[in-house]
């Protein structure tokens, strides 16, 4: 395919840019998550319920990426009350480095030590840029299937964790725990693995606990 | 709270090619379904409950497009029988009008009358390239939520017919009906729309019946 090298430059100059950034978050003592799944399967809810537990200990500000819409920065300063940016893409599919860059500039960095990305809701194309984070945690959702990591593998090889979303519908549909779990690691044997339900707050101690390491050895070290 | 609009310049240059592939159909008589949602809202379901009633009277075929794992493709055949071919798209989010031309030809369009491409899950990136099909079937699940024509306005600008999917899980889901409604036709006031579920068969007889009526006046003038 002739567009393939084009893209790859693309892709590797972003990511060249990625590391900057890191390097640039790393001297301020901020850690940056980068939040990535399809539309629809709880980023948005998952912070809300993330945030407030995660504030005992640390400064949180948050990066709302939509292609229209406020709604969801709306939510997140409202259940919440952090620091919150709304960013638009004008159209675009994904987060680049450059964007998230821009975004962090706008959101200001200083006085926070935790900085969530709640990247494009799509399991394509947000996984092929580093977008400078720490992390990539990404969702699944039981009412998605559990075949989601075979027909999308990029975005579960770049996943730091994988945290399985809206567990109370379980019982309603055709989404096996172990199959997910095994689809998951097929394509990614390192991932941390979370079964998590923000309605009932099943697992969310747990991947809360989780974030937490991952913070306090980055950012004190 | 601000808002950062980031503008990233998105060139098509496939949709002039794709008026030439729905010339090239017409002649052979084919109507083109282009079947667009997110991961997991239900084509590939909602594809074995539709192509059983649609041959009682037509001819079917369908490609079937994954960026990897032929599951979907392997589905259709064993629940409809229908000819099929699954795609692989490298990496591709999308489906552009080359692809979908190849794919037309590996199928082979000869003794069809209706061929439906399931597209890469992806509630972005399909939007913008137009496959060559005479319609767009867009699909919005419950789990996804009702707000979801305000974050992706592309996708539901595009539909010809939008299908909400899964109604059965309506009263466990933060969706309403009536909002989704107001919402999908804020963004296209001449989509028309369809409230299904595969599982108890709602809404499933009068979709078919609006596919049935676009079929028909497309190839027999």
């Amino acid at each position: 395919m002739r567009t393939v090298t084009i893209k790859e430059d693309i892709v590797s100059r972003n990511n060249e840019r990625a590391r900057d950034v890191r390097a640039l978050l790393r001297a301020k003592n901020v850690f940056y998550i980068n939040l990535m799944s399809s539309p629809g399967a709880g980023k948005t809810t998952l912070l809300t319920k993330l945030i407030p537990l995660l504030l005992k200990r640390y400064r949180v500000g948050v990066i709302e990426a939509d292609i229209d819409s406020d709604k969801d920065a709306v939510t997140i300063e409202r259940e919440t009350g952090v620091r919150t940016i709304q960013m638009h893409t004008g159209g675009a599919c994904h987060i680049t480095c450059q964007m998230s860059e821009e975004a962090l500039g706008a959101l200001g960095v200083d006085g926070l030590d935790v900085i969530f990305l709640e990247n494009i809701g799509n399991l394509v194309c947000p996984a092929e840029f580093d977008t400078g984070a720490n992390m990539n945690l990404v969702l699944l959702s039981v009412p998605e299937g559990d075949d989601k990591p075979l027909k999308y593998p990029l975005m579960f090889e770049v996943a730091t964790a994988v945290a399985v979303t809206k567990l109370d519908v379980l019982p309603i549909f055709d989404f096996d725990r172990e199959r997910a779990a095994k689809n998951i690691l097929r394509r990614n044997e390192n991932a941390e693995l979370f079964f998590t339900c923000a309605r009932t707050g099943e697992g969310i101690r747990e991947l809360t606990d989780y974030l937490l390491n991952k913070i306090q050895d980055s950012i004190h070290h």
